[in-house]
């Protein structure tokens, strides 16, 4: 063996010339996270180097928690072949995604049969729909242990900025970081305002959806996932400071870049979700382009996959991730 | 010894060429469970393979937290031999049960006595009547520490989705179920929606059910107790699905199958409660009949077995059992 | 020493021949704690063992937390001798009582004067009357360390059953009775429901008094103290059972066999307390008739023995043992 | 040297023949802590003999918590030496205290450069007035650890009894003391009733004091400090007691009696707080008397010393404790 | 080397003569933290010798932790390079700052990078404005693990006295500082009055302020930050303090000095925040001069200084360096 080949850092993995080194790309992301043990880097990479985007620096991730979130008929009767907790666990891997991320019991259900063939992400923390409130609190469902002995390589956590209960979520979600990280885990927060202090519209509004990755930024968290934000400014303060500055926000790409930048500019990986399930597969795409352009880390694609019969959901996550590959438009 | 024969596996335990190997059946669930490790997967395994229908994959198990529910007057008066908790243990044990769950207090009362004679269950936490509140919250009673050193094979827990006490229930049984399965122990979940967030015909409606046991197989249980659904649709996004996807709910063995299938597509066991006391036998018997039909995994039977004298009660249970096990229709 | 005379079962501790095998009685009851290890059953020989009473399988306990309670002149004043901890130690012993229940506090003040004298149980919750509320809750004031450290035979620990705050005092319970018998102590519980869950009247309604005995006894007490029962019945539910069963409750003496029969058919220690301060002996050592002949296993006699001179006390409660003897009628 | 001597219990250290024995007076109160450790009674045993009152069985305290309770000016203005904590070492030392006790940051302020000097208290939790509530709680605001980090030979903590956060304070320091019982500090209890459950003139009404006085020393506290208590008597249930058993409290010295009975018969050491600044000496010191006189065992002077200039504070304690020492009427 | 030259304590560091002995005024306020473990007095000393003030006893700290406190845009968007979190690094580096606060996201981007560059202080409380409240509570986001792991020299801490929530905070802060110290870190506690107990102006009246420092002393801080006080004056029972003692606090170097006074007479390090953003420069040296003259040791800046273009913000940091250094009035 060459060893001046084996150690020269040239391309995403697997490149064409047969390195195994990480891409520069990954490694610059890699970079970003210098604080962190080489447990943790590592897991970060493994994200970051599985299926068809390794190396590229971007993600397209399958969320599976709809069952808890809204029941097992809204999430799976549409296509009843995702009852089946290994339907997603295909789909991930068939479809090249970067990692599959699931509650306890979806991952429990999977881990040994797939052991090795994708990243997984432990969705720490669940909420219901079976008791309205106006001040969502997740209840934490899962553990940095529970994580470990499944094999993820990450932890996930949901937390609702705006709700009277965020402050509890907070610190759990600092407890669960901290454990994560002294044991080599990456951590993935999940920030969606809800709750009394904000309105509906607010949820997506651009300074709040920046806030929520700017708040999950300094809470730790090596992934960001936020909903894609609309136009609308809900805080007062704040619009006066997105008008005097003239941020730009006017397309979605813009706000995209906005909310990137208040992610440590651009320094933590932040990837958007689709939302809703959509009847058209081209307001998916335009989306994703959008991400694209506005230079997002990418997708979490959850309904508007799974919801569809298998051949159909691989068709559209490839064309997301043709997109983010650069192999399309 | 013939090793050839020793390792064969062939039949339900105690077959009838005397191999002690597991049925392919009982093989075929422990497969659903390749999280866990051997000790968890042996006690899953005792459960299913004890008892008139061990090796069938089916399960009949009597519970008896009634005294701690309702009082014990309302509980045993009907038949004052059910006062002394050496009965229930006779009965379960006579009736060719699977397993006896019951609260710290009636297991202590028998675990030494009938130690290695039927596989306990640990019912883990429990509710009185003497105060009534609109949203419920059971006390942890027992632990897993205890259910150890009682020689049980599972730790039960209730939880109560549409509480406002729900996130409560959720992280307890989170730390429970953690905690029991790094120590090899089975866990059983009784998912019962009830509180503030639906109505009382909410309790028992086919989309509450199923969604009632897709959280507690997200959660991690390895058993699901839920009630028999009724054909009533309880939220209004539901009732979207149900009709658009025309799942068919009319009669009690579609309403089984549907709840099965919202349990990891069946591959969690799920087992459902015959409710309140019985006064016509054959209600119960064709009960189980619609269980067997919908592809459900057994009954858990307290009142309308324990509330009856003792040759009644066995008469009843052993029906039931013959039901399953295919000696009856 | 003849080893067979050493050896033989016959009597009670110390009995005629010398032996110091404990009573068949004893042995008896002992059997029912099956499940506990050696040093609870030692602990509970020891609270049976003790005083006059030694060997009957009855016991008379003095109780002495009404300083906490009540405060102390309520408590002490008609017997200013009662302000000195070392007064209880003292009657406990020469009245020949199986045991001295009290808090921290007053232990403290006499576990090493008079150690090995009589045995000693820690009231580890306690409750004062500066604060009136709805739905009380005990404050825990002592722990299993303490009454370790101060050679206690058993831990004590209120609930109130009807309180809404009943489920933070089972789970209280459920930690502490765990730690004692896991540190070989017994586990005495006051089961007495209050608070806003039922009337007044309902307090010691013979439906409840039943269901609390029945809660302590599922908790995994080995000694139950509940109240003498009244005819009243408290709720409707349970109302009905004991009219359909024709439960006989006419008579204290039919209310206790029915208290004792709801605790575990026997097979659990249940004493009952004689309340407020009565004027007239004769009334106090007719309750304990009526408990010796319902089958209760004794009284715990506070208020009505220390409140008065020592001679007098000493003669009321030799009186009560008496009657549990047999010594009289 | 002759140990018959140097083994000879004969009077308070120093004592006259150059004896360092404890005096008699300490002996005797040292043997109503019985349960406690070997360095639990060293430290009470330093309290007792340290300072002017060495040897007598009488303590005065110097408590400085006001910078806490009621802000720097209205606790320091009037002599502004004492915002230095400095200032209020060097007066517990000149006026020869017992001891010294504070909050955790006046006592970091000079434990070290005092060390040794003084007995210290460390008070662990401390409330203040900007925002008002009608409960109070006060917060845990040091610990054992940090006790035994600066040296010192108690742990001081406030209770209210009457409030509604009552049990949380009653559950605080039973975890306080039984760590610091273990590692051998004593254990002080600032018993002071106030909240929604008693009037304002209830908090120093005699029957409230002596109730507060019997719950401090039930809780286990090794010192008792209580305010001086009035004639107004706030339950409806004590005011029975009093009448009836004809208790004395006319005077403040009958009154002061009481509550030492009440304090176990005069078996805990349970002193007075001097409550707001008096403008008139004699005021202050007629209470000492009044202390003596009831069989009080001190005083604990807080404002009505360090608000002074330093030769007047000096002079007013050392008047104080020529009443305790019999130099003084 | 000449051992004489090497141990005499001369100047600050670096010293004309290159000696590396701490200043004379950075030891004198060493000694008031005598109580502290030689880690902790490093850690103080590490604060105190860095930057161009080292040696003086005056601090500049650069603060940014409004990204969570306030939201991205608002913090960041009139300086954009201000998102990047090695922005501030950088800044509070070349300004000469003593040491740079963030909170752990802030911190783990760039603690690695610019390792030993700058004293480091972990915002471990954190608080959001998506959801107003009343009675603020900042939720806990670090931890001394975090701190030590990432190189700090200083754990910083924000309690709101006036809110209802204050006895949780003051608990947090006692349990984190005992840590922090334990493990040698130094504790600086931001006390900013604010909820339901004080007005709106209350939050910087003199007297709240004062208290405010006093609190945060008395909780064990080893650097104090509060506001810079008004002349209102909150309390009425303060106001006649402050009345009758004359205390001076007409401007604002001697509201400094009154504040100073009440955090232990000087012998803590006290330190003044700017506030809201100032258009006019000229104010805020105003303030540090006042700062200055009130004896106060320093000025914590963050909007003022991050929210400007770093050329410019490095002069106004520098001026206010100067004015504390003595370069300038």
């Amino acid at each position: 063996m060459n060893p001046e080949t084996a150690l020269a850092p040239k391309a995403a993995r697997p490149s064409a010339d047969g390195s195994h080194r990480a891409s520069e790309r990954v490694r610059e992301i890699l970079s970003w996270y210098s604080s962190d043990n080489p447990g943790t880097k590592a897991n970060i990479a493994r994200l970051l180097n599985h299926g068809t985007l390794a190396g590229t620096g971007k993600l397209v991730i399958l969320p599976v928690d709809q069952g808890f979130e809204h029941g097992p008929a809204r999430s799976f009767a549409p296509n009843p072949a995702a009852y089946d907790p290994r339907f997603h666990f295909e789909l991930a891997i068939e479809a090249g995604c970067n990692a599959y991320a699931a509650p306890l019991g979806f991952l429990e259900a999977g881990a040994a049969e797939f052991a090795g063939e994708i990243p997984l992400i432990l969705k720490a923390n669940n909420h219901d729909v079976l008791h309205d409130e106006k001040d969502p609190l997740s209840a934490v469902t899962g553990s940095v242990h529970e994580a470990l002995r499944l094999g993820c390589a990450a932890i996930g956590f949901t937390i609702y900025p705006g709700s009277a209960n965020s402050t509890r979520m907070y610190e759990q979600i600092q407890a669960i970081a901290e454990e994560a990280k002294r044991n080599g885990l990456a951590v993935v927060v999940w920030s969606y305002p809800r709750g009394s202090g904000i309105s509906k519209a607010g949820e997506t509004a651009i300074d709040v959806v920046a806030y929520a990755s700017q708040i999950a930024a300094q809470l730790g968290a090596h992934f960001l996932k936020v909903k894609l934000p609309t136009e609308h400014i809900e805080q007062d303060e704040a619009r006066k400071v997105y008008e005097k500055c003239a941020i730009p926000i006017g397309t979605l790409a813009e706000r995209v870049r906005h909310v990137v930048q208040s992610s440590f500019d651009g320094r933590r990986i932040v990837i958007f979700s689709g939302g809703a399930k959509k009847d058209n597969d081209e307001e998916v795409l335009n989306e994703a382009r959008a991400i694209r352009d506005g230079g997002g880390f990418g997708s979490i694609i959850g309904r508007n996959s799974f919801q569809r019969k298998k051949p159909e959901a691989l068709k559209l996550l490839r064309s997301i991730i043709a997109i983010y590959s650069g192999a399309a438009r």
